[in-house]
C-alpha cells in the first residue's frame, strides 16, 4: 500500500483538488491520503494556515476575529463551490472557532487548535469530494487514526505507542484522508507539529502502517542536482539516498524538512516526490540504500551566512582538552557549531551567522582569550560552504581532484575543506562572492 | 650576538671537538656555546647521557656501579688525550658521583644530578681546550647563568625569573661555555629538562640574551623538503617560518623537539640549522615571519599509526553538544585526539594509535553508544597523514587541486581532507600502504 501526500500547494484550490483525485484515482494501491491546508493560488496569495494564524492573533490580543474567519470561509467557500459540495464544513469552522475561543485553559493550545482548521477542513472536504465522484473515501481525526503526540503545542513530537495503534490503519476498507500537521496528547489535547507539519504526519503514517511506499505530492518534477538559480535547466535527480537528502538539505536544498523524513528513514520506507501538476513523471526517489549502478556524485548545494572562529596556539596540540574547552566555552553562550577543520596549532570552528551576534562575539573572544590563551583569535564573516554529495562518492579516486579543479577553474579560493570519514559529502568554504561561480563550474564538472 | 648550541655528535669525539672551536674562532659573534653530553661516535656506540642513566639505574636498584662509572670516565678521558688536556675533570666526575651517592634527599633528583655529569664535564672540557687555542673562553654553571627551573626533576620547566637575570650575560667578556639539559631549582636542586633537553637550554639562553641568531649546529646539512626515505636527494628547505616547522614535526619531521623551539619563538630569535661537518653550508633559517618570495609550499610530511573513529547519528547536527559530548568521552579516557572532521549526520575523531588500545577501543565504543546513541560507531585503523606545509599556500588558488591531483596520479584514495582557517597546512587522510606513493607524486608535483 501506497500512503500519498498532498503539500499545500497541491490542494490550493478547486482545480487542483481535482488533479489529487484523478491521482488517486489512478492507483488503486493509494489507500491512505494526508493532506495539507490550501497553500498559493498565486505568488501575492495568503496560505490558509497564515489566515488561521492571523485569527488567532487578533483572539490572543482580545481583538475582533471577524474579518481573518472570513477570510478563511470565503477559500473553503470558493472550493466547495467549484466543487458543487455542501457547505456545511463552514459551519463547522465557525462553531469549532467559537468552542475554542470561549474555552477555558492554555493559549498556546487554543492557538493551536485554531491553526489545525485548514488541514482538517480540507481533509472533510476531499473526502465528500471522492465519494461524490464514487471512490469509497473517508476522513479520519488524528485522533481516531492513533497519532498521540508530546505535550509540546507548535513543536509536538510523536509518541512511540502511536504506532502499533496506526499500524490498524491497514485495516481499513475505505480510501482514509486524514488532515496532517496535528494530532492529540494522551490527556486529548489537539497539538501541532512544527510549521510544514503535514509531512510529518505523512511520514509517521507511512512508517505506521509499513507502506511500501510514500508518495510526497508538491509542485517540483523533482529534486534537481543543483539550484536552478544558479544553472538553468540543471538534470533531475531520480534516485536519492537518505543520507544524500540529508547533506543536500543542510546546505540550501528545501524540498523537506529534515526532521519530517525521520520516521520514514527509520521505517526504511523508501519516498517518492512527486509533481501533482505532472503525476507521470518520473520524480525522485529517496531510498535507504544506494542503488549500485548509480552515479557517485548526486548534487551540488551550496549556503551562505557562515562564520569561521580560528583560534591558534604554539602546542595547542598537546594540550589536553583544548578544543573540548573551546567547544565548551561555544556551548555555555548558547552558540551550536557546525564543523571544527583543524590544523596542528589551530583550530576553526564553522558556526552559523545567526548564532554568533556581535555581542556575542565579543563575549566569546574575550572569554577564549581568558580562558585558553590562544596566540591569536579572530572571526571571519562571509563565508559560504559549498558541498557536492553523493553517496560512495570519496571512495572513487578523482573526485576530489575534479571538485578542486572544478574551483580553481572558476578562480575560487578554497578557505575550508572538510572530508570525514564520511561518504556522502565533501565539503569547502569558500567567501559568498564566489559561491555561484564555483557552483556552475562543479556542475560543469560533475554534470555536463 | 649569537648562541651557538652543539648537539651530541657534535661533541662526540675530539675530532668533533676540534671542528667546533674551529667554528667558534671562525665568527666572533659566536659569544655563548651551549653543548651536549657526547653522543654516539658511531652507530653501535653509547651515548654518554645513557651510560649515565645505566649508572644512575645501578645505584637505584642498591648494586654496584664501577662498571658504568668507569665506561664513563673512559669516554672523556679518550677525548681528553686526544685534545691534550688535564685529566682533573675525571677526579671531579667520580668526587661529583661520589657526593651525589652519599647525601641524603630525593630519589629523583640524585637520579637528575647524574644524568647532568655528561653536559657538565664536556662543557668544562670544551672551555679549557678553547682557553688552550687561545680563545678567551669561560665555562659558566647553569646555576650561575641564572637558569632557574621548576621543582620536576626529569621534566622541569623554566621559569620566567630566569629571563633577566640570563640577559646579564651580555655583559661578559669571554665567550660563555654553558652546559645543556640542566639548570637549578629556587631552592638549589639540579633538575633536568626533558631527554634533549640541550635543546631547551639553547633556546631559553638565546631569548634571555635576545641573541641575534640561536645557532642549532647538528649533523644535517639543513631540513629537507621531504623525508630522503621516500625521496632521495630531495632539495633542502633554506627558509621555514616557525609554525611551518611546527607543522612538520608533527608529521614525521623531528629535527627539533617542538617544545624546545618555544622560548625562541616567543623571544622572535630566528634560528638556523648548521651542521658541524660542513659549517660553511647554507643550513636551514627558522624564522617568525614568511619572507615575501618565498616559495608556498616548503615541505611535504607525513606520519602514519593514525586512527578513525567513526561516528553517525540522522539529524547529529540538531544536537547541541553532541561533538562535545564526543570529545568529553575521550578525554574521560585519557584519550587524547588529533582532529575531527565532520559531515553533517556525521563525525570522525583522528585520534594517534598508541592513544587507543584494543580495551580502551572497547570500552570507548561502549560509552558512545549508550550515551550518545548514534545510528553507526566504528573504529578504522591503519590510517596515515600527509601534510603538504606552507605558510600562506592556502590563499593561492590551485594549491589543492595540485596536491588532490597528486594523489590521483598517485592512484591513492582520500579517506579524509582537513584544511582549516590555517594558511599553514593542507592534511589528507590516506591508507598507510599508499604514504610511500603519495609522497612521492606530492614532491614531483610541488619540487620537480
Amino acid at each position: 500500500m501506497k500512503v500519498a501526500k498532498f503539500g499545500g500547494s497541491s490542494v490550493a484550490n478547486a482545480e487542483q483538488l481535482k488533479k489529487v483525485a484523478n491521482i488517486i484515482k489512478a492507483d488503486k494501491d493509494r489507500r491512505i491520503v494526508v493532506v495539507s491546508a490550501p497553500g498559493k493560488r498565486l505568488s501575492e496569495d495568503i496560505k490558509v494556515t497564515d489566515l488561521l494564524i492571523a485569527l488567532g492573533d487578533a483572539y490572543r490580543k482580545g481583538e475582533d476575529y471577524t474579518t481573518e474567519l472570513n477570510n478563511v470561509l470565503e477559500r473553503f467557500e470558493s472550493i466547495l463551490i467549484e466543487l458543487d459540495l455542501s457547505k456545511h464544513v463552514l459551519k463547522d469552522i465557525v462553531k469549532q472557532v467559537e468552542f475554542i475561543t470561549h474555552q477555558g485553559g492554555d493559549l498556546a493550545f487554543k492557538l493551536d487548535a485554531i491553526k489545525a482548521i485548514g488541514e482538517d477542513t480540507l481533509a472533510k472536504i476531499l473526502s465528500e469530494y471522492l465519494v461524490k465522484e464514487g471512490l469509497n473515501a473517508k476522513y479520519v481525526n488524528p485522533k481516531d487514526a492513533g497519532l498521540i503526540l508530546s505535550d509540546e503545542p507548535g513543536g509536538a513530537q510523536i509518541l512511540d505507542e502511536s504506532f502499533p495503534i496506526l499500524y490498524k490503519l491497514r485495516e481499513a476498507n475505505e480510501i482514509l484522508i486524514i488532515p496532517g500537521f496535528f494530532g492529540y496528547t494522551k490527556a486529548g489535547k489537539l497539538v501541532t507539529f512544527s510549521r510544514g507539519g503535514s509531512d510529518i504526519t505523512g511520514s509517521i503514517v507511512a512508517a505506521g502502517v509499513h507502506a511500501d511506499l510514500y508518495e510526497n505530492f508538491t509542485d517540483v518534477d523533482s529534486v534537481y542536482c543543483v539550484n536552478p538559480q544558479f544553472v538553468p535547466h540543471p538534470k533531475e535527480i531520480h534516485t536519492l539516498t537518505y543520507k544524500e537528502m540529508r547533506e543536500l538539505s543542510y546546505a540550501g536544498f528545501s524540498v523537506f524538512h529534515a526532521e519530517a523524513l525521520i520516521p520514514a528513514f527509520k521505517g526504511k520506507i523508501p519516498v517518492c516526490i512527486k509533481n501533482t501538476n505532472n503525476p507521470s513523471g518520473r520524480g525522485t526517489m529517496i531510498v535507504s540504500e544506494k542503488p549500485e549502478q548509480a552515479q557517485s556524485v548526486v548534487g551540488i548545494a551550496s549556503d551562505d551566512g557562515f562564520v569561521s572562529l580560528y583560534v591558534s596556539k604554539y602546542l595547542m596540540n598537546r594540550e589536553i582538552g583544548f578544543g573540548r574547552r573551546l567547544l565548551n566555552i561555544l556551548e555555555d553562550e548558547g552558540i551550536s557549531f557546525e564543523h571544527t577543520p583543524s590544523g596542528i596549532d589551530d583550530l576553526s570552528v564553522i558556526i552559523r551567522e545567526d548564532q554568533l551576534t556581535d555581542e556575542k562575539e565579543q563575549v566569546v573572544i574575550n572569554r577564549i582569550n581568558k580562558e585558553l590563551k590562544p596566540d591569536m583569535v579572530y572571526i571571519d564573516r562571509g563565508l559560504a560552504l559549498v558541498m557536492i554529495v553523493g553517496e560512495g562518492m570519496h571512495s572513487f579516486v578523482g573526485t576530489a581532484a575534479k571538485a578542486t579543479r572544478a574551483f580553481q577553474d572558476a578562480n575560487v579560493n578554497l578557505e575550508m575543506i572538510n572530508q570525514g570519514s564520511s561518504e556522502v559529502s565533501m565539503m569547502f568554504g569558500i567567501k559568498e562572492e564566489g559561491v555561484e561561480r564555483a557552483v556552475q563550474s562543479l556542475y560543469h564538472v560533475f554534470f555536463e
